[in-house]
């Protein structure tokens, strides 16, 4: 994977800066086959690496409680940029910026966006260093480029699975949304939070395509599941039990007005909410969802019950409309 | 479930006598659809209960990460007896005991062990109680009973998933095993830990069926992983993250054996071990797993890679015949 920097040398000054012994490695699942490479140069570097075999889908999901547990001076963590605020084992974000060339992709993106002149900009951190010369080929084909800057997040443009602030800041001045990055996730989440057309301009595969159709399919389903919860009589509440996903608080309050609204109501705590999972309480007809939003939205079709965000929940209690919530946007919180 | 005791009245007095405000209340898998029944009437106690919906193999499996996490001041762990020796957080167990009547099991299994006289019997800890009477039943049809007490475990005659340490004390002075619980992972374990026959006594279906043609199916899978594993380069050992299974000690030992001859390891640590999670690592040959051995053993067919035990790695690293191997017991630790 050379399409990667991996920052091998500033990973080498950080371990003998901290004088790590050993150290936990994290990987988002794209990522993770580099784990054993990049873990036997992090040993000559004078350290025992151990990588961490969990599922890792954002920077939500630090190691911390088993870094700790394993007695781990240091975690590297690759892909993400920082999330939780303080970290309670040091950390080293490796953000792993693709080195690619953008312009291709783009260009094909265009062509998709004849019908739009103000454009949107959204990315991961992967890419988050190509937004200034996307915005001069946008601008030298006469568009006029936006990119929104809330500082939620760490850089300009940037959106993550769950937070897309940054394009839901100037979605009210575009027409439409460029998205620059591989596969249709996190565009999907553009189109989600905005409900603007969403073109992605994908580097990997030097291509571009629309994930309009994906994001209507979504809306739909999302409608179809609120109403099935809706008849629903026993409610489940899931806690996510990932450092950056813990919501205790909101559940609470979930399940407050979910009883005051006749439903009975049980909390579950989880680190991976999955169908298996949830197929172990059959009693339960529908849950509410406070960790990783994304489950609820790209994992509905593999449940089996409805699994609703939080402000879906407000819509079964009857405290939010289902035309209100699609104006703010599926994703937000 | 009325085939169990939970043991309402003593949780009861439990949560009253530690004021408890809050607790995790965690569940293995076949007790799971009783958790919110169970919640229900927790928190009529007056306690926020919340229901752990991470998988739970063994009391090894204790979810204190996971209470810490949540504020939460006392874990009701049903379904196991007592394990780690000291827990963080304060914690009840309620074994669930099974209320079954056991004699028609154990009449039909007597009908398949006519050829042995001396019977070894095993239970897990919902049927610890019957034991007396399967003894009696069995002494009446002519046999010699043994029942091993090492004290490794709570009770006589107990097993878990992961010790037979009770039937293995016994295994040379009897001729087969009687097994009495549900299922066949338990007696599969005493089978591949004492090569005795074993004959399971349910309870729950009033059957009785005899292990000892998966057993030698087992032998037969663990033979060819540990071959398959021989001609590895790469390799990943495993360590476990739940407070019973972590072994870092172990696997660090592992890994330096593994090295000594001519490989190249990898140390890859994780809550829970699946197919899933290995194969993000493509790069690895074969994996030596120090969580819990059962993972190796049960699922080996899932695996798409070899998963050996710590033992079955000796054997690769050529200090210890898969002959002796088989003789220690196949889950020996």
């Amino acid at each position: 994977m050379k399409q990667f920097d991996f920052e091998e040398e500033r990973v080498k000054q950080e371990i003998l800066k901290l004088g790590a012994k050993r150290v936990l490695i994290q990987f988002p699942e794209g990522l993770k086959p580099e784990a054993p490479r990049l873990a036997k140069i992090v040993e000559k570097f004078g350290v025992l690496p151990i990588v961490s075999a969990d599922p890792c889908y954002g920077a939500c999901d630090l190691a911390t409680a088993e870094a700790e547990s394993l007695g781990v001076d240091l975690i590297i963590h690759y892909g993400h940029s920082k999330l939780v605020k303080h970290e309670r084992v040091p950390t080293i974000y490796v953000e792993a910026r693709a080195t690619l060339n953008v312009f291709g992709a783009v260009e094909k993106a265009l062509s998709m966006m004849e019908k739009w002149r103000k454009i949107g900009l959204a990315t991961t951190v992967q890419h988050v260093q190509t937004l200034d010369e996307v915005r001069e080929i946008l601008i030298h084909a006469g568009k006029t480029v936006a990119i929104g800057d809330t500082r939620r997040l760490n850089y300009p443009g940037q959106i993550i699975g769950c937070d897309y602030s940054n394009a839901i800041s100037i979605a009210k001045n575009v027409e439409a949304f460029l998205f620059v990055g591989g596969g249709q996730f996190h565009a999907l989440g553009v189109a989600l939070s905005t409900s603007k057309p969403t073109i992605v301009a994908d580097p990997y595969d030097n291509t571009a395509f629309s994930v309009n159709r994906e994001a209507e399919k979504v809306f739909k389903q999302r409608w179809a599941s609120v109403e099935e919860a809706r008849k629903g009589k026993t409610f489940g509440v899931l806690v996510g039990l990932k450092p950056g996903q813990k919501r205790l608080e909101e559940a609470l309050k979930v399940k407050e007005q979910l009883e005051q609204n006749g439903k009975t109501v049980h909390l579950f705590a989880g680190k991976e909410i999955t169908p298996e999972v949830l197929m172990e309480f059959p009693t339960v007809d529908a849950f509410v969802n406070t960790a990783c939003p994304r489950l609820s939205l790209d994992d509905a079709t593999k449940f089996k019950k409805p699994v609703l965000t939080i402000n879906e929940a407000l819509v079964v209690v009857g405290k939010l409309s289902w035309e209100e919530l699609c104006k703010r946007g599926l994703l937000e919180s």
